[in-house]
C-alpha cells in the first residue's frame, strides 16, 4: 500500500509505555530513536512489542526545520 | 533550547522546492531522506538553502507506528 | 499492513487540485466529503487521479470535537 | 461559526474512555466511526457523554491518502 | 458552539496571501501574531481578508514548549 | 537556533498536570493562557514546572481560523 506520508522509517521497537488512554512508542531506526504517541488502542490492536519490526509513518506537514543562527 | 518535541534528527538540505506559499525541504540525516513541508516565508527568512546543516523537528504525536500483518 | 491511526476511511477520488508544492484530494466515503492536502510529490508518485479507489487515514489525536451550547 | 478546517462530520458519540491527562472520543457519522483524542479537561468542561450529537473537526493538512499498489 | 481545542484567540486579520492550493493568513490577536496555513479553499469560502475579527483556533497536541538551558 | 515554526510565544508556566503518558501544560503568555498535550518523558526530562519561563511553539499548518457567519 502506498501512503501519501513521505516519511516511513523501518526499525524496532524498543519500549513501549502503556498509559490509560495513550502510549508511547519508541523505535530504533537506522541508529535514530523515533518516538511516537499514539493511543493504547492501537498498540493493543496491533498487538506492539518490544522487538517488532515496524515502520514510523509521519506526514511531512509535520516536520519543522531548525538552523543554527 | 530544550524543545518538548522528542524527535530531533540533525543533517544536511539536499533539496528545496519553493511555492508560492508553501515550500517543500529535503534533508538527509542519518542516511535516512526526511521531507518538511514549511511555509516559503521560513524557508526565506532562515535562508535555507542546498547544503546547510538543520535539525528536523517531530512532535511524537505526529507519529504514527505500521506492523505487517 | 495495520497502521495505528485509527481513522481509515476507503472512498474514490472526486477531485484533484495541483499546486507547486501542495496539492489538494477531495475523496467521497461513505457519502461523505474527506478533503486532504498532501505534497504535490505524493499525488505525482502514486498517481492519484479522479475515480481513484483510495484510502483516507487520519491519526486521532487530529481530531477536534464540537457541540452545539 | 464557520471554521477552515474542510473535515467536519456530524455524528453521535458511541464511546468515551478517560484518562489522567487525555480522553478518547468514538463518535459514529455517517456510517462510519471517527475516534478523536483530546484532553480530559475539554471532555468535562463540554460535558461530552454517550449520545450526544456532536461534530468531529479535522483539518485538511492532517489527512493522508493511501492507495493499494 | 465549543470546540475541544483549548487554544482559541480572537483578533484581526492583518494579513492574507493566497497560493493556488494553500493561503496564509497573519492574525493580530491580544498584542501577538499568529500565523495561519489554510487552504486557499477555505479562505475563498469564508471571504477571509484583512481587517476581519476572527478566531484562531490550535488543538492542544500541536503545541510544543522550549525552555533555555 | 531559529525554527520554522511561526508561532513562537514566550511565557510563564501556570499548570501543569502529569498523567502516565502525557502531559499538560498550561502557559501564560501575553494576557493569553495557553495549553499544550506532550509526553510526560519531556516534562521531566526538561524539569518543567510552575513558575518557569518557556516559549510556546505551534507550527502554521496546525492553526485553523473561524469566523462568526
Amino acid at each position: 500500500m502506498m501512503i501519501s506520508a513521505r516519511n516511513q522509517f523501518k526499525g524496532t521497537i524498543k519500549n513501549v509505555k502503556l498509559g490509560t488512554v495513550m502510549a508511547e512508542v519508541v523505535v530504533e531506526a537506522g541508529g535514530m530513536e523515533i518516538v511516537s504517541l499514539i493511543s493504547l488502542a492501537s498498540v493493543e490492536s496491533m498487538n506492539l512489542k518490544v522487538g517488532d519490526t515496524v515502520t514510523t509513518i509521519i506526514k511531512s506537514t509535520e516536520v519543522m526545520v531548525a538552523k543554527e543562527l
